[in-house]
């Protein structure tokens, strides 16, 4: 089994409530890597027998590090329309709530469709050169990244770079088929833009994330487990949080998601 | 009393439960404008006595078009952090859910700052024509809007433009000094990126949107009751549903807001 999907693993225990367990393979400095913790989110309403459609949003906020060990996934339909469903999850730990979360799913129609943000022109995956990792978090582990732009500052001098824009092929490691809850975890793996801004180590934590989903089924199944070309750059750095704005294509230039993130940073 | 203040009133049912209306003044053209809606939700959590610090991030999913009349809002503080808090949000009408949503609030610190996506070059809000109304929905009579790119399409011909941004001097009208309530509802005042793309009238409704407050209570203070310019571009329409990107900056070129909402369009 992959250890993505191992990580996956959610115990029903009934009326929406599922039993999960923190991933060591994904641990970051203070518990687990929040894009694991998304994927677990979004894994409550996956595996809910109400669902209806596929996930189009999601929205997730960390209101504290999980702790490691267990917790669990409260999954509840808010509304359910003829095409379309509202969910809020909550994930929660010792009697407290973690994690906030809210999943817009719908059944897609064939409409007309377009794109209108092009694959930047970049060297293909197998010309870039794998990201070595000297030291580091557990989770970084789990990817393979092969930054094309941006990657981390060569030297932690505290230059203002004036720009904080990010570009590197990804894929989780070893490769795995493409699914909702490895997008939405793909999402999250961009290291913070004030790190690539400043070439400081400040302090950070993620405090809400969004993802939507352009991709349905047919093209997580056309992409399989090829790379995904991201990009992310933060366009505000205010009094303790900036943002973060961020694509993700696949090999063939289709836009597979759009993020956006908010995050703390400490000075 | 300005219009705007007037549908912002919630009547206190006690516990985080607050009694509004939706607004005539605001009129969409099912239900209310989105973004009073939002701004509607905010104010639960604005008004609630437990509230610590100023909100950061805002998502509102709207579940079902609110009737015109009463719903009441539902604001739950889900975690109390030292500087940080934790939001859940429901408006309700006929004891069913009509939207949900989440809201981050925190204290904020004096840090380091930075802004990375600047105002656009464009000409000062005295030198634009304001937007001749001809026809149209009540809401779009509260705002005043100048556009300087992509204003609504001159034909409705069908023509794909290939390109969906809009940029647009825009304020309350009649003016109003700015406040966290005002900036989030002048986040969806964006006519349907589809519309511009294509030229062509499609039925569309925001589903989910987001938005990232930048500006603080100072901030807020020091743009009073001047012009915000806003840009708003689709990154990607596929079956069904489209994003919009969005920015708004002050007149001072300080970049207040970044907001995100995915729109499901009909064809």
């Amino acid at each position: 089994m992959h250890t993505f999907d191992a990580a996956m693993e959610l115990a029903p225990l009934g009326d929406g409530v599922w039993l999960g367990q923190t991933s060591p393979a994904y641990g970051n400095m203070v518990g687990p890597f929040g894009g694991v913790t998304a994927a677990q989110a979004l894994g409550g309403v996956l595996r809910h027998p109400q669902r209806l459609g596929e996930p189009v949003a999601l929205t997730v906020n960390f209101a504290a590090a999980l702790s490691d060990g267990a917790f669990t996934v409260h999954a509840r339909p808010a509304r359910t329309n003829r095409s379309t469903q509202h969910w809020v999850v909550e994930i929660r730990q010792d009697e407290q709530t973690a994690v906030t979360a809210t999943v817009f799913t719908a059944l897609r129609r064939d409409t007309w469709s377009a794109g209108e943000h092009g694959l930047p022109a970049v060297p293909p995956p197998g010309d870039v050169a794998a990201r070595v990792i000297r030291k580091g978090v557990e989770w970084i582990n789990r990817y393979e990244m092969r930054f094309v732009e941006g990657g981390f500052p060569a030297a932690w001098d505290g230059t203002d770079h004036g720009l904080s824009r990010t570009r590197l092929w990804m894929r989780d490691n070893p490769p795995r088929p493409l699914d909702f809850a490895s997008l939405a975890a793909l999402s999250d793996v961009f290291f913070p833009r004030i790190w690539r801004r400043r070439a400081t180590m400040t302090p950070i934590g993620t405090v809400s994330m969004t993802v939507y989903f352009h991709a349905d089924e047919a093209l997580l199944r056309s992409t399989g487990d090829g790379w995904l070309l991201g990009q992310a750059q933060a366009q505000q750095f205010h009094r303790g949080y900036f943002d973060q704005t961020a694509q993700l294509w696949n090999e063939a230039g289709v836009l597979l998601a759009t993020t956006h993130q908010v995050v703390y940073y400490k000075d």
